[in-house]
């Protein structure tokens, strides 16, 4: 049967992208070597991780502006901390938005190297909307934002405009929408949703505000060192980002982040008409911070939950399972979903409505 | 034809991780899915994770001993950080030895964090040999080795007992011969090299050392956290760590370290053997240091290079050009190649001899 993969991520990735790379384990550009045994000091591995930095600039339209791509080890998580390494003066401070869990833990790490603070939360509302109306301190050194909260479908529509660096978390959005990207001087996305599978991160970095911290910071938390080593300071993660250029080479042939825009809302326009007219469901974030690509939402009588869990693991449909933050459901509409799939959800959903 | 790889890493890997793991990215475990879309925190790959980190203890005979081993990010490069973050007591001091480029590395990082005292080094001798009959200062938090320098084709042969934890990288050596390895206190092994394709690290902790630094760490690099979150705190590499088990359980049925370390000794008996006899090349590293996974060597006369360039790329030899520290060639020769490999080697370095 047809597997419908809502997994909010490591997540569904397009086809091409499992049959090329499945392949170049098996033997890699004909080369007679498995991609998972060359060097990545060889020319055929220098040329991947060439592209796909060019191709990740090329995409978000960043291309020959100043930015520098980069692909890291340790997931967002690391980022957390190498960009108050790289960006908080000593005796300086940092601005930070507060929309969900990964933000909130990316204030964590931020602590730890001087004031940061939190110019607006929604973690009273149990993150089920963005922070809005806020006011960011002149002097601090940069500030973070979170673009997209995958546990709770809230997803940033504006950006501020500052005097000062604008770091953004894209890991669960990147790729999924047109921006004026150029307004982000670090954009940073772990790569298990739109990019490729889990086990390298996307730095996009603005090379200009680099080197003004004062910080003696560890090489390999260094972003000057990793930009002066085209990033190779030390082996990268050889198979997944290999995994990632063929997405992001995928992703080009389909038009680019215009054109999977288009189809992105189209399938999130589905399911949350869905949502609101179905008398069984109700959405779990604010309205006008719904994210496309994670949808959360509620029976509204949970008596409902075994009949329903019933019928969409019987259409093939997994993943769907909120995070228990939320409780529910969460369906996840990355880039590589198919509409098919989106439907295939909206009529089990009807069919609820009819069977009770 | 067929291929013999020398690479220094990533390298040679079994045909059957090769297989298998191009299998599971088309259809994990029957499943409908590749093993690149499915979560994390999925049963099947939570079991992935789980038989990886004890496998990884039982290999090691170390299971049942007060460790435990995690399968993180950012390679052995963050592990630099990540052991004097978690060790190096407020106003401490480690003591490190140098060996090679990366213990360097590794010396470097600990300054970041207090006195750090080299014990011996070799980089006088461009580290063609083990410091030997230096003494480790008692009031040192840790003591710090490197088992194999790769690119220089030295080995530890013996290690220290001292009245402090002892931390050693086993990067390009793990897995590969018998040691009493509950005489270290935290190894840690990039995997590229004996243990799977690039992209996740090996590290084993004995816990009992944790929690005394007085520092306060950051989330993602306390060792503490990541054990409290069954090495899965953030998003681990899932398919380097899924690659990772089958090397493991690969190497389990070859019937463990002790086999391994008997073919790895046949083939780097071979390779020297042949090193030393024939009177157009020598050695690069001390006979008594000598690695028996890399081996360096040169040509006495330079003039016979492209003869033997061209000789060893008809025989279907590739990845042994010498680090450009050293030079000449490096032979690297992991679990997974086969002493027929090797013996292509030595039947070429015989026939350049009659050839002039």
């Amino acid at each position: 049967m047809k597997k419908h993969n809502y997994s909010a991520g490591p997540c569904i990735l397009p086809q091409e992208v499992f049959d090329k790379s499945a392949q170049a384990i098996l033997n890699f550009n004909d080369s007679g070597l498995s991609i998972l045994e060359i060097s990545h000091r060889s020319k055929d591995f220098v040329a991947v991780m060439d592209e796909a930095r060019s191709l990740a600039l090329e995409l978000l339209g960043l291309e020959g502006k100043g930015y520098k791509a980069l692909f890291l080890a340790g997931g967002a998580s690391l980022e957390f901390l190498m960009v108050p390494y790289n960006l908080m003066k000593e005796g300086g401070k940092a601005a930070y938005l507060d929309s969900g869990t990964w933000a909130n833990g990316a204030i964590k790490e931020a602590k730890f190297f001087g004031e940061t603070v939190v110019v607006a939360s929604s973690k009273e509302e149990n993150y089920n909307n963005i922070p809005k109306g806020y006011s960011v301190p002149a002097d601090a050194d940069y500030f973070h934002c979170t673009s997209n909260n995958t546990i709770f479908g809230t997803q940033m529509k504006e950006f501020p405009s500052l005097d000062m660096p604008i770091v953004c978390d894209m890991s669960s959005d990147i790729f999924s929408r047109v921006l004026d990207f150029s307004k982000f001087d670090i954009i940073y996305a772990g790569a298990q949703k739109n990019m490729g599978p889990a086990g390298t991160t996307l730095v996009i970095v603005k090379e200009e505000i680099l080197g003004k911290s004062g910080r003696t910071i560890p090489s390999i938390l260094d972003y000057e060192k990793h930009i002066k080593a085209e990033s190779m300071y030390n082996t990268p993660a050889v198979f997944p980002v290999y995994a990632s250029l063929l997405t992001l080479q995928w992703l080009k042939k389909l038009g680019g982040v215009a054109a999977v825009e288009k189809l992105n809302n189209a399938k999130a326009e589905l399911l949350y008409n869905e949502i609101d007219r179905n008398p069984l469901f109700k959405g779990a974030a604010a309205v006008e911070d719904r994210s496309n690509m994670n949808a959360t939402f509620l029976l509204n009588d949970a008596a409902h939950t075994e009949t329903f869990d019933t019928m969409w693991k019987a259409a093939g449909i997994s993943g769907i399972p909120g995070h228990r933050s939320v409780g529910g459901y969460r369906a996840s509409m990355y880039n590589a979903m198919p509409i098919e799939s989106v439907q295939v959800l909206v009529d089990v959903m009807k069919a609820l409505e009819k069977a009770i």
